[in-house]
């Protein structure tokens, strides 16, 4: 049996065919328009034709960015796509496609796929960390995706990390999307840059600090640029507090990291590692992995078609 | 039907036969004998006598301030009372007493009452903070102790609140009961008393800051001491920061606070919500309320006879 997940996104919106074992049959993805609901759900009634023309999937899977009320099946908050909020999702899809459907978090769909096909296989307590340009988080507790009172659990995005770091989209100070983010780690490069630091980072820009990413300063980091590096350093050791604080509050068994930052791979995992175990009792970090994710940029299509498939098998 | 609540603390053991609306119907209390095995358990059998002279509990509940394996049912790790540690305290109680137990963290049992028959009865998602000496905490998901991987979550008294704040006694640094908690309202006390701040602790201390206690800092501050409400302001203020980071993560219904320190009532939540609300989406904070406990000093034995009554009822 064939599942649908969608992956809506504030730049693109992904959609695949799913298999129940956790395989892409098929793919496609179109730019998004955050901010025209109409237009939105145009792209989506393509995309789910598209892949759907040569297999017929049973229920569709979504995952959005922002907060999903679990009662109402509706967006009550999505800051990047605007014309999500108090989207009654759910029955957008059924008059598209006809089919029953499930509307979730991305990072929680993200976390979902590695929990059932990914690095997360076999485990009970875990959280998966997705790292774009914020943060998203999911997590598993007993074996479910944790939804929290109102489904809104978990954003470990806004675990504060500086009490009094740099101001966030939530209204927050200090939280972890500030600075381990691809938002944060260019955050950081342009004061340096703008503080007159050496680095390669200025001759790889054109014009100022224009074009800047996260990428660059990661391509900078492994020509031993040593102020990339210190950024991803930085950035890693955040990640580590946090992993430290949810290991203490938790117990989990394991920690993912994924998205697209996560492709620094050990400049932020081994300075994360190490700073969790710094600040965690033995006993409780020895029972915790952290580890990069397995599925890649594809995690939240799995993961949403999967949820679905859990929910309409 | 009756059940024994212990509470096995660093400084003092207490007891109580509680019927099953969690009233106390028996209770005692003894000085406890942290390092010595033997007398501990000594004095934990005169305890159990003398509370079940008239009645006869069907099972214990035993608090100990310390990681304690689920499965093992032994303490894995207990700083402030190291005769516990990796000590079979199920089979010592049943040697003692013939009747089966089950034992937990002291600060889960406290969650466990105040969820029970406490502040949390009807919630499905809320932590307990039990602020004394240290800070100890307990959440319950789903309506159950949330006892993670090998049953040492939750340890809430160290989430990181500040990135390069004082050292924690578990190896971190600027864990949140490095600050609120008893000792972290002295050490600060402390500091200002050493720097010659203005303040009327000065005149309450006969011997430098021999005696200084979060308690008589408290006094002052109700006697309009400025100094020393500006330290429960800075203390609220980290436990509302805590607050966000948990309401942002696990979007809970309700966090209760407690503990000895609780006693500082408005001069500690105040603070603490107003900080919490500007660290939060406003979805998610109008989710959760943060409220007093209402159990008091006795909740440690309240929960955990009735932790032990939901499992042998």
């Amino acid at each position: 049996m064939d599942y649908l997940g969608l992956d809506i996104g504030g730049t693109e919106v992904k959609a695949g065919v799913v298999d129940d074992q956790g395989r892409i049959v098929q793919s496609d993805r179109r730019a998004s328009e955050p901010n025209d609901r109409t237009r939105l759900f145009e792209t989506i009634a393509e995309l789910i034709k598209s892949v759907s023309a040569n297999r017929t999937p049973r229920a569709i899977g979504v995952g959005v960015p922002g907060l999903v009320s679990q009662n109402a099946r509706v967006v009550d908050f999505a800051p990047n796509v605007r014309s999500l909020n108090l989207a009654p999702v759910s029955d957008l899809i059924a008059e598209i496609s006809g089919l029953p459907s499930v509307v979730a978090n991305d990072a929680d769909m993200n976390a979902w796929g590695e929990f059932a096909v990914g690095a997360g296989t076999g485990t009970r307590h875990m959280a998966c960390l997705t790292i774009g340009t914020g943060l998203g988080s999911g997590l598993i507790v007993n074996g479910r995706l944790y939804a929290g009172t109102r489904g809104y659990g978990a954003e470990a995005g806004h675990i504060v990390v500086q009490d009094d770091g740099r101001a966030c989209g939530c209204g927050g100070r200090g939280c972890l999307e500030t600075i381990v983010s691809a938002t944060g780690i260019v955050a950081m490069a342009r004061e340096g840059l703008e503080r007159g630091v050496p680095t390669i980072l200025r001759s790889m820009l054109e014009n100022g600090t224009e074009g800047l990413s996260a990428r660059m300063v990661l391509d900078a980091a492994t020509l031993n640029d040593a102020f990339s590096m210190s950024i991803y350093t930085h950035t890693g050791r955040y990640l580590g507090i946090a992993c430290a604080s949810l290991i203490n509050l938790l117990n989990l068994e394991m920690i993912i990291i994924g998205g697209g930052v996560s492709a620094a791979g050990e400049y932020l995992l081994g300075p994360a590692i190490g700073e969790a175990k710094s600040r965690t009792y033995r006993h409780t970090f020895e029972s915790c992995q952290i580890v990069p994710a397995k599925i890649g940029s594809d995690a939240g299509i799995v993961g949403a078609a999967l949820y679905a498939a859990k929910k309409y098998n």
